[in-house]
């Protein structure tokens, strides 16, 4: 069976990360068919949209996404992508490589992001010349489907459980309803959890990350503690993720447009082929998705390495030693 | 003149701490007039209220609080304890002190977190047995009132400027109010700024540390990054902070009770002592503040030192060699 593939490369070093990640993608499974899309600043230019109804369909219908990154539209871009394969969670693996320099080596951790409200849902008001609010929404349904998925998760691979991070004692309605939700659905699975505070785990990540594994959280925690992670394991250059729904899905690296770089050729390609791994791991081809991680890993490894990791390769030549290493 | 300042030590460590700042504080300004009053889990057992009206009333006329830490209770006494005091920024400073190993030694922030708003002055509602909601609450006056104070930390001391984290790509009436007012108020005082997202900050701030210094936000991101940045200078276990309001304020260590260790005499008192240096600048004795400062940069850099910090002091001696080199 074809596996249809939305490709939209977007700004910045989307245009060649993303590429690289295809041909990755072709270098495996000959069965797949890509179909190009435009999205963010470039065809907002052009078009006075960032995200093209035909790109927002595209991904509706495809059976897989891979995006590249988006400029100052990202929001624009990323947010309805979500919505188009109805992602309820984003899946954002934080570890730390060998031979790449990290604030903290021993970071392993995978975070399972709510991807459909919090914050994000936030219906926004200016009430007054003084007085702006947002309605923060939190759901049963939610979290308990997001719970299941963790549930699963933990269970496929080899995982002990899942810590629970929130911010319970101040939105006590709102985050606890989070809170316990996913321990209820956790506890009938008979799942271990534990409950952490986002300020704590804040603090407590920095100073020992291998006391964590698998963190569940609401969606704004999840962006920031990820992204915190992200420089414990020597920055954004390296962030894979993955945005599940129940029929498709959407892979992007966690990284930007990086407009300092862009359009060098010399940018960093392995997030993006390693959210390509995740691709591939939701259709089906573990093995396939095996084979990237580790061609991944042993290059970023022994190298050739592109210039954020201190070394002087090209997208080019990274993306050529892993095919080789396939 | 003689200044009032209310002693709350609260529950656990805090019962060791706070009498050790006062200690150093009775070495320094004999005219200080102290007197002590109960918050926390031990007195709610005891009387079903968190924070007895004496307590709240007290830290609403005192010309200052020290208050050291309540346990489960934390948030029913420490938010009413802020709005004692009105206080409208919570003053974050992270460093890295000499001596103590941090994850990122260079740390030398401060955060001025604004103190009364965002998802803290949050109404929520269960909606219907699916969904519940939070009310986000940002405005212009509060928004002006911090920046006002920003302008004038940074022209105090030598600072370059701010850079202004927030979530406006997503929340953009609510934060977009906040960076925009903010910025606003730098500009007329001439005062440089930059703005970054929080999530990009998190990353940011663990990669380089260095290339920030006074960092303004919205509550809760001040409640999160300045405990990131906790993570990376070593733990809660030295970080002051000031609740800083119109007429008086409300100095706390950022750490909790520490029920592991509390009882034993051997708690860290320096996040308490420093914050009682805080409250010292605040009341303008900017000179005794300065010595208190170098006392505890001076113990923590050549001991003794208690365990947390790898020594075998107790409480005692540490707060008696701060008080030996004040
Ligand atoms: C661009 C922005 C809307 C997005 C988010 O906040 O989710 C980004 O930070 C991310 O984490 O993918
Ligand atoms: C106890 C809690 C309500 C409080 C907060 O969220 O402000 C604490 O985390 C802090 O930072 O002082």
């Amino acid at each position: 069976m074809t596996h249809e593939i939305a490709v939209i490369p977007g700004d910045g070093i989307g245009q060649e990360v993303t590429p690289a990640a295809v041909e990755v993608l072709e270098a495996l499974e000959p069965e797949f068919e890509f179909v190009d899309a435009d999205a963010g600043d470039a065809v907002k230019e052009e078009t006075g949209e960032a995200l093209p109804q035909e790109t927002y369909d595209l991904a509706a219908s495809a059976d897989a996404t891979l995006f590249g990154a988006a400029g100052n539209t990202a929001a624009d871009v990323i947010l309805p992508l979500r919505e188009a394969v109805e992602s309820f969670v984003n899946v954002r693996p934080a570890k730390a490589y060998p031979g790449v320099d990290a604030v903290r080596p021993e970071t392993d951790l995978v975070f399972l992001r709510e991807n459909t409200e919090g914050v994000y849902a936030g219906h926004e008001d200016r009430l007054t010349q003084d007085v702006s609010t947002l309605t923060r929404v939190v759901t049963e349904s939610a979290s308990e489907r997001l719970a299941e998925f963790a549930c699963d998760y933990v269970a496929g691979d080899d995982h002990d459980g899942f810590s629970i991070v929130h911010k319970a004692n101040v939105m006590r309605e709102t985050d606890g309803l989070f809170r316990d939700t996913v321990k209820g659905v956790a506890d009938e699975h008979g799942v271990e959890t534990d409950q952490v505070l986002m300020d704590a785990f804040a603090t407590r990540v920095c100073l020992d990350p291998e006391q964590f594994d698998v963190v569940v959280c609401p969606n704004l925690a999840g962006d920031v503690l990820s992204d915190l992670a992200a420089g414990l394991v020597g920055g954004l250059g390296l962030l894979p993720s993955a945005n599940i729904g129940p029929d498709r899905a959407l892979f992007e690296p966690v990284h930007g447009t990086a407009p300092d770089i862009a359009g060098e050729g010399v940018a960093n390609p392995a997030a993006t082929i390693v959210s390509a791994a995740m691709l591939l791991e939701y259709l089906g081809y573990d093995e396939a998705s095996d084979r990237v991680h580790d061609a991944v890993e042993a290059t970023l490894a022994d190298g050739p390495r592109t210039p954020d990791l201190g070394g002087d390769a090209s997208t080019e030549d990274v993306t050529a030693a892993i095919i080789d290493r396939l």
